[in-house]
This record gives C-alpha cells, sequence and structure tokens, in this order.
C-alpha cells in the first residue's frame, strides 16, 4: 500500500447579522474533541435578535460541552434536542447542525436537524452532492433525530453548510442563491491557499450583495475542506476577526 | 465627545508539539462570552505527551464550561484549580491563563496562573510592559488565585500570551529567546493586515528555529490586537488550519 500523502484540514465560519438588529441570532461554536479533531456547532434560534440568541446559547453549549464529554454527535444533537424541548416546553425550534473531524474513525461526520441541505464536492472529478434528506429542527416535536453522514477524509472533500439567510439572500428583491452553482464555480475557479476561509467570505459576501447590504436574516456559513498539505510545519492555526462597535 | 472609531478584534492561536511526542500537553480552548465577547482558555499540564493532554483538557473544560455560563474569570480560575486539586489530590499542576475580550465593561481581562509573562504593548507610542507579578500554577497549593489585569479596549493594543515552551526555546543550544524584543520590532515593522496572525505565526516559528526545527517543549502562543477596523462589513470570521497525519 502505499504511503497516504499528509493532508491539512481547514475550516472557516463567516458570520454576519440580520441588518439592524444588534445581536445575531445564530451561534456557532467550536471545541477539540477528547479522542482528537474537532467539532462545530451552528445553531439557528427561532426568530432573531436577542430571544433567539439565547436560544441558539441554550442549545450550543448544551452540544459543545456533550461533545467536550466523549458523547458521539447523534447522541449530542438528541440530548440538546431534548434539553430545549424540556425548557420551553415545545414551543420553541431551532435548526442544529453538527459537524466533527473525527481523527479516531478519519471521517468527518455531518449531523443535520435543519431543513437547509449541505453541500459536499469531492474526490478529484470535483463531483458535487447535496445532503438534503428531510430532517426537522429540535425542540418541538417528539423523539426527533438527526440525519447523519459519514465521509472518509481524503483530500480535495469541501463541506458546506449554512444556515437559512443564505437561502433565502435576495428573495425579497425576487432574486434566488444557488449555493451549488456557487460553490462549483468558486472551487474550480484555482486559488490553493486557504480554500475553506476563501470559500466562506466568497458565500457570505454573495449573500449579502443579494441582500442589497442588508441581509434579512442572519446568515452563518461553516466550511471544511481537506486539502494536500502545502506547508511543511506541525503549527496548529486559528484566527479570529470580528469589529468591535463603539 | 467625539465619536469613538471603530475598531477589529484580531485573535490568533499557534501550536506546535514538542518533537517526537504526538500529543501536545498543551489546550487551547475559545468560547464566546454570553454577555458578548469571548473568551480564551490556554492550559499547558505538567510533563508532555498524553498524561499532559490529560491533565490540560480536563482544567481546560472546567473553565470553559463555566465561563460559558456566565462565571467571571477570576471564579473561573479559583475553580478550575479545586477541581484539578480536587481530582488529582495536589499531585499534578498546570498553568492557567485566561483571556477575555469583554464587549459588556468594554476591557480585556488577562488572568494568569503561570511564571510566564504576558507582553502588552499599548497606545499611540506603542509602549511596552509585562504582566509578570509572581503568580503561581493550579493544581497544588491551597487557595491559588490567578493574577489579574484588566485594560480597556483601545486603539492599537497588542497582548502576547504564551506558555514556557516559547520561554525556553533554543536554551538547549546555548540561545535565548528574548521574546520582548521580538515583539517590539515585529509590531514595528509595518504590515497592516492581520497583525495577530502574522505576531502569533511570527513568534512560534521563531521558538522552532532557535529549537532547530525540533521544539524542546509543547509551544503554544496566543495574541490578541485591537486595531483600526480596515473592512466596512459586519462580518465575524474564524478560520482554523491544522495538519492531518497519515
Amino acid at each position: 500500500m502505499s504511503r497516504e500523502p499528509d493532508l491539512e484540514l481547514q475550516v472557516a465560519v463567516a458570520k454576519v447579522g440580520k441588518y439592524a438588529v444588534s445581536e445575531s441570532g445564530d451561534t456557532v461554536e467550536m471545541i477539540e474533541r477528547p479522542q482528537g479533531g474537532l467539532s462545530l456547532v451552528m445553531v439557528d434560534g427561532q426568530r432573531s435578535g436577542r430571544s433567539a440568541k439565547a436560544i441558539s446559547n441554550l442549545v450550543a453549549r448544551k452540544a459543545i460541552s456533550l461533545l467536550a464529554d466523549g458523547v458521539r454527535d447523534g447522541s449530542a444533537a438528541r440530548a440538546a434536542h431534548d434539553y430545549l424541548r424540556t425548557m420551553r416546553g415545545g414551543q420553541v425550534s431551532a435548526t442544529l447542525n453538527i459537524m466533527s473531524v473525527d481523527l479516531d474513525t478519519r471521517t468527518l461526520v455531518i449531523s443535520r436537524n435543519s431543513h437547509c441541505p449541505v453541500v459536499v464536492v469531492e474526490g478529484e472529478e470535483q463531483e458535487l452532492h447535496l445532503l438534503d434528506e428531510p430532517s426537522e429542527a429540535i425542540g418541538v416535536h417528539p423523539r426527533t433525530r438527526p440525519v447523519i453522514a459519514e465521509l472518509p477524509l481524503s483530500r480535495n472533500l469541501h463541506v458546506v453548510v449554512y444556515t437559512d439567510g443564505l437561502l433565502i439572500a435576495g428573495e425579497r428583491h425576487g432574486d434566488r442563491f444557488d449555493v451549488p452553482a456557487f460553490v462549483r464555480e468558486h472551487l474550480a475557479g484555482g486559488d490553493a491557499g486557504d480554500r475553506a476561509h476563501s470559500l466562506a467570505d466568497a458565500l457570505l459576501a454573495r449573500a449579502v450583495e443579494l441582500d442589497r447590504d442588508r441581509p434579512a436574516d442572519d446568515v452563518s456559513v461553516v466550511t471544511i475542506s481537506i486539502v494536500a498539505r502545502a506547508r511543511p510545519d506541525d503549527v496548529r492555526r486559528l484566527s479570529v476577526r470580528f469589529p468591535i462597535r463603539p
């Protein structure tokens, strides 16, 4: 068997809040997995602003703390659902996505409790397909469970997960954002550097543009790319940038 | 009163493990603060490899989960100490730093339970000083508490926090890493883009170079910069890159 090539994991998150609302109702958190790798949790709380933020925070914290304890993703999603449903009497819903890079099983695990499809591009041919099985938001119905996909970590794998602010971008103005087409085109367009970062940035910029610079909803995008390793160093890097209002 | 300028927060983390040890004993985690802003927790567990990782994970998870609940930084540090001391009978130590960007009080809060000084550069003159009051590691002595500094969020504030792998870089070869001098020089050298990212990267690269590409210990660097906002957009961005071994 030939030696597998060294790979690099790239994760990027880009978020913007609904226009003229001070707080985004989406929460994205990340945690190191106790067995190696990392998990991201993305939650879109019902409605927007402060009440949505409280909900998404509650759900994200519950899921993150379970994942940090080594609980498997599907159980963490079910627990987050039960917790929200108990706390809010089944009156409040939220969408929940958990994305895990599991270095133990060497897979990317994607859990969906959201109507938003996940875009997957993989292989030498960069074939695109959607994870779009019907899936329901958490918090309302009894025994809700996630739809889970598991993909082997391999070179040129790209996954794009987002909240529905991206899906509805431009709708007010009669436009429609064809996310899969945009992703395909962007990835075909070279730029071998930080793919995940440039893809997340481009998707968010396009959504804001379609909304005429006034996002109709909170928009969050998470991209995960596995690419051939460009740099020989063993350094792990994380970077965050965000505006601070006066 | 004139309107304050818009600011941008930049956070960067760069980490590398001790040479020939598969797992870094340092843990760095980040969480959104429930009242706005974010907190970073950096823990260096005693010794290296798997046992150190188990310790640093335990401490980081405890601190992160308390911070996520809205517990203040000083209490979270004390609780992490009590927890580690209880769990390990006072036999195992760890250094702990908590860095919080608190948008409620508009301050940067830096808690130290580490002998490593923190480098602070601030103001138009870019004056450099160290937070180096004596401070002890957690886990061993009774009633250990953090040394806390609180700095107002203002333009051109840079803070550099690190584990002692950076301090001892090069020592085996008779070299000494003058971290403050390196920081001063790097910040004086232009590059208005992602200051935090380039500074963390440069510090880590220099440490690895001083160790002749074979780090004598786990090295972690966290940099936080507050700069004038360059981009008009309200987007929050996060990016992670790390190698996956075959």
